[in-house]
């Protein structure tokens, strides 16, 4: 097999373990392809709750197929045991799989390399292909592993011009229904969602999930307060203090200004989701606050376009730190 | 021959045009082809200072070769003689072309129709089809001939957040090079850069095309000012004076915020220009100062995205009015 078909292998891997983002935490949304002959055989994504496994399931669901077929991973298959079920590099040991490919060490310490060499240890060819699709699918949990706190979004929907109301603060609505859907998928792939205690009190929102059949997926609701946080809600007191999210593999911050501020002069926006309608307003409410910027050189280099799309009249562009 | 095909011809003359803007004021700046089986044989676009016209040079290269061919040309030949020339309705009437397709009509009184019905008097078959490239490409023309007026384009460089500037007032540079080169090549194709009274004391802008071989091209500076224009500029009072821009047909406005405001308020701005770097300021000046605008319902159905561009880190849009 190709290098490239490797990571054509991979990058769908990935993009099956989307399926289990955000409920698989507290374990990490993994995907798994069982493949023969340039032909998907079984596959799998971890499920609700963390079990079962994306392998155990495509593993399961190929019985006897398995045999001398390539298993794509985009996670390291775990080494540990766990009382919820055996550890998947036991049973990809056991397969008669001939090949596996994973797409991203794991670091948690109990697996770490050890998942790799088990399998490699029952004569399995296992390959560590580092995938950016992969690490992309996995950047909630491997924020949690390696830095003790989620990955965070930050979103905006503003004019062309950066503004997310008039001046009289009016909000409702600067993009279409088309954005408003699309923040409303972005926020059901979310564990929380966090806004700052002025909107809260300003617009009270619901920041649920209106989606046909995505209700049952609305986040965690988190307001940065120092105060005590109202009934239904989990207070943030400082950014700073993310890592006390037990868990959480990401968090989808959605404003307003003075909290948007908070977190990029902390350092701990990942991500940018930017939702520009076509109008302008001219004198309205910035999207950002002071960041006490003295120089524009600070400025540059931080941020990269990764995507953009047209959604309706408006538009929206992810951006991640370089 | 195909409408699709008539269009494409059209367009492919629109584009010839584009050659002699601004320098053919006070005259349009047209584009010429001439067709015979599939195959341009001659072409032309309107010289600086408006003569020769762009059919007059086609004709001229094509010669006999022009009998039984067809003529595409973005704008209806003028029936009107001058002392400087002959009226090209008369030169397509001598020429033996068997077929004219215009692209657009001429709103000059001396000629609006007339053109068109001396070269069908002249036995050539002659279509009026108009083409959304061909207006397009004569924006500042029609501007000036409709309403008295050039066509505006408002240019605005921001950071993600919207802002031109940090709060220190630093705004050298926002975008990079191959942005800052692209709207020298802008600039060059204006007849007038506009510029604030405060934006001309705080920043003294060139405003000249800095580009190899366009050094010539550099605009007529203008500032928004009712006090006395600086040595090299001249001085407009207010957007609503526009017409007072004698014979020119494109005006580039740079900012800042509240000569923007001004202008958007006045319904005078045409097209968007912008171009944004992928930087966040937070608390910076915004581009555009108060537009007095009470409900958000009033910003929306006024601008439509016509282009979007990478240039180098940073990207561009256009955005016609609607």
């Amino acid at each position: 097999m190709s290098l490239n078909a490797d990571h054509r292998w991979l990058a769908a891997a990935a993009a099956l373990a989307a399926r289990g983002r955000p409920l698989s935490r507290p374990n990490p949304a993994v995907g798994a392809l069982i493949v023969r002959d340039g032909v998907v055989i079984a596959r799998g994504w971890t499920q609700p709750g963390g079990r079962p496994h994306a392998e155990a399931i495509a593993l399961a669901a190929a019985g006897a197929a398995a045999r001398g077929a390539t298993l794509y991973v985009s996670l390291e298959p775990c080494a540990h045991q766990s009382p919820r079920g055996p550890a998947c590099a036991d049973l990809v040991a056991a397969s008669g799989l001939s090949r596996v490919v994973v797409g991203c060490g794991d670091p948690d310490p109990r697996t770490a390399g050890q998942g790799i060499a088990r399998i490699a240890a029952a004569g399995i060819t296992v390959e560590h292909l580092p995938s950016p699709a992969c690490t992309a699918s996995l950047a909630g949990y491997l924020s949690l592993r390696k830095r003790g706190r989620p990955h965070v979004t930050l979103k905006l929907a503003t004019s062309l011009d950066g503004c997310i109301a008039l001046a009289n603060g009016e909000s409702q609505w600067i993009t279409g229904p088309e954005a408003r859907a699309h923040c409303h998928a972005e926020r059901a792939r979310a564990d929380a969602i966090l806004v700052g205690g002025g909107t809260l009190r300003a617009d009270n929102p619901r920041l649920d999930v209106r989606l046909p059949g995505l209700a049952e997926r609305s986040p965690q609701r988190w307001v940065l307060t120092r105060g005590a946080a109202p009934a239904g809600w989990h207070a943030l007191p400082d950014p700073a203090a993310l890592s006390a999210m037990d868990g959480l593999q990401y968090l989808f911050v959605e404003g307003g200004a003075e909290t948007a501020a908070a977190f990029l002069r902390a350092g701990l926006v990942d991500d940018l989701l930017l939702y520009r309608a076509p109008i302008l307003i001219g004198g309205g409410k910035p999207g950002i606050a002071d960041l006490g910027l003295t120089a524009l050189a600070d400025a540059h280099g931080q941020w990269r376009r990764t995507d953009f799309r047209q959604l309706g009249n408006d538009t929206v562009e992810r951006y991640e730190r370089c």
